[in-house]
């Protein structure tokens, strides 16, 4: 290209800049990403005020940023970008167990427990089995997968978030598949609860008249040597946030029947994991892409 | 919008959840940033490991802001977005001075000086006399225009990046143009720097394969009741990065010859600034956009 930036060149000015040095990956992402930003901006006529309030919040948003807590992940979580981006690395055929995010409360290394034991110590709570098998696509039991479980307590915080109030891995916990590639564990009925939304990414929230909520969930993180991973959670069915997940989490095929069994005197989940070959080529994108 | 999130659906599944309460501006333009940026990550199928570095990339840029340095302005202007928006918002008819970047390095209230004064404090560098006028589109001269202007010095750096080295003011300085419309002051013949790079920004530059350079220029912020505000840059004339400004501040038009007088013992460069009436309405955005 030839020629000084103007607003009609604006992409290619930028773009045309990069140098052969740069990877090819990069030079793809970034080539994308300029277009992208510079279309949104001219699409809405961004203004030098508007400007100026987006810079402020991006800094505010870094700067929130700790050890603790990670701003810039509740901004993408919030936009749906998480969830795109594990829906997208994580294409799996019909009838596997379905991704979704993460969190920010994952924490390694959790206690490995007998099967039957309580992750809940701390006494809070409506106490719920949690119970299922792990299997592979045509049904046949995963022996030795192991299943990383964690959850907020009765009061909606998870361990991390509360250290001086909460028992060290308390509701968290591992636990290994036998033969017929069983798994039980007691923990709670798990509560809603709302997303940090005292700093930059609740403003956001305000501003487009969205609640902070997410339905109540247990997290599943489920490995087995041979099988690609499983991150995801189990649902509670009948939840009033189900429709309307601050981070756009829930997929219908993870919401679950919770039911009170008085023989328990406890609640009572049941949830099957149905893992995929870890050398399976991931599906195409769909071709009703929204674009 | 009924069903939750999937790939396919993402966009309607993050905008639909907007409030009316939110205002019909924010909701346009958040709109249009989600439908543009779930565009990028499908376009590009962002992976989960270029996403945390992302995170992390955003992160590091806010915390790398201070009191004194704007890293995330920076980042706009690297990727051409700051002029973007500058063009968007200051479309003016054909003769009129164009705008660009007003830079990170504008200090309010610099001294006014008389016609003729010198704004070069520390004796250093190659002594240049600028001179002009201010007229309108008609080529009426506007009489009692504050011209503010400011440069690097010949080492490239802004007195407010060396407090401690330079004189406060060093080549800043205010000036009010006669009943002729005309200027003229005394500073140097401004030399090219690279914009700060020792932080993300320069992480990118260096990733993009390219260099942090800015091409020399004299900053010009030109007022007068009733007219536009004009902020600009002249360029000296065969500066080696008039083509590969990092920040795409070039403008063709504002490339001024710097001639070397023998008789004033100096350099030389002259320059007229054309404003626009402050009610004369924007012209609309040309019809080729490249987006």
């Amino acid at each position: 290209m030839t020629g000084y930036f103007t607003e009609e060149n604006s992409v290619d000015a930028v773009n045309c800049r990069m140098g052969d040095a740069a990877s090819p990956r990069m030079q793809k992402v970034m080539t994308s990403l300029v277009r992208h930003l510079h279309d949104f901006v001219k699409d809405v006529e961004l203004t030098q005020q508007e400007w100026e309030i987006a810079i402020d919040f991006l800094t505010r948003t870094g700067k929130t940023c700790t050890d603790t807590r990670q701003e810039y992940i509740l901004l993408s979580d919030v936009l749906g970008l998480s969830m795109l981006i594990d829906a997208i690395g994580n294409r799996r055929p019909a009838g596997a167990t379905e991704n979704t995010v993460l969190g920010p409360f994952y924490v390694a290394n959790a206690p490995v427990r007998e099967k039957g034991e309580s992750i809940s110590l701390d006494g809070k709570g409506e106490s719920c089995l949690f119970e299922g098998r792990v299997i592979d696509l045509d049904g046949n039991p995963v022996q030795g997968a192991m299943i990383d479980v964690w959850s907020d307590n009765a009061d909606g915080f998870y361990d991390v978030q509360q250290p001086e109030l909460q028992p060290k891995w308390n509701n968290r916990g591992r636990f290994v598949t036998d033969s017929d590639g069983a798994y039980s564990f007691v923990g709670i009925k798990p509560v809603s609860y709302p997303i940090p939304d005292d700093g930059p990414v609740g403003e956001l929230l305000a501003a487009l008249s969205r609640h902070p909520y997410r339905p109540a969930h247990m997290h599943f993180l489920v490995t087995a040597s041979g099988h690609q991973k499983i991150v995801t959670h189990i649902f509670t069915g009948g939840d009033a946030y189900l429709e309307s997940d601050a981070v756009f989490g829930v997929k219908s095929s993870l919401i679950a029947d919770f039911e009170r069994s008085e023989g328990l005197n406890k609640w009572h989940a049941s949830f099957d994991f149905v893992m995929v070959p870890e050398d399976l080529s991931a599906p195409k994108a769909s071709s009703a892409m929204d674009g």
